[in-house]
């Protein structure tokens, strides 16, 4: 797949405000945050998007979930709520060709999601 | 965890629009669509929410992910784009407290996600 800034990010070329890492994934803050917290969840294998993953990723997808859930707790979000949104796609509204999963809370989400 | 809809659901006890079904999982379609195409994907296991997801469940939830993934192609939405949502708690805007995926498409989903 092509390099996209994470690819970067994840190489430390670029100044980010990484908040969680170990060996499967990397966790920063949205540079375009969309409530008091929101936070990328990226896998460090290069994935596109979900429509990449196969079966043996479905432990890596599942880390990524489990880690927004911790980093929840860590920002002092997990009581009061918060939404985890994976963009696929143009309809999806997905813009870096790095599959990411957003952790957004801090305030009520709205529905629809989008 | 107290009984929800969604194991009537899983027990067959009410009528639903189901779309696929595995030994881990069963999806169908939402009874309030926001979007062309609205699916639920939920664990036959009966987490409340993220918050309740122990590592051992990590592979689960990427299978959810997954599931969503193989369902947008079926529902022919996998080149136009989709989103992927998991809801926690009060602020993320969860009502059913039995663990779910919601998979949205068929239309340009808007940012921000609620």
């Amino acid at each position: 797949m092509a390099e996209t800034i994470f690819s970067k990010i994840i190489r430390r070329e670029i100044p980010t405000d990484i908040v969680y890492e170990d060996a499967q994934c990397l966790a920063f803050r949205d540079i375009n945050p969309q409530a008091p917290t929101h936070i990328l969840i990226i896998p460090k294998e290069a994935l596109e998007g979900l429509q990449d993953a196969a079966p043996h990723h479905e432990q890596l997808l599942g880390h990524l979930l489990l880690v927004a859930g911790r980093l929840a707790e860590a920002e002092g979000i997990a009581g009061s709520g918060y939404r985890c949104v994976v963009n696929a796609g143009a309809d999806g509204g997905q813009t870096v060709f790095h599959l990411h999963l957003h952790l957004l809370g801090g305030r009520p989400l709205d529905w629809p999601p989008g």
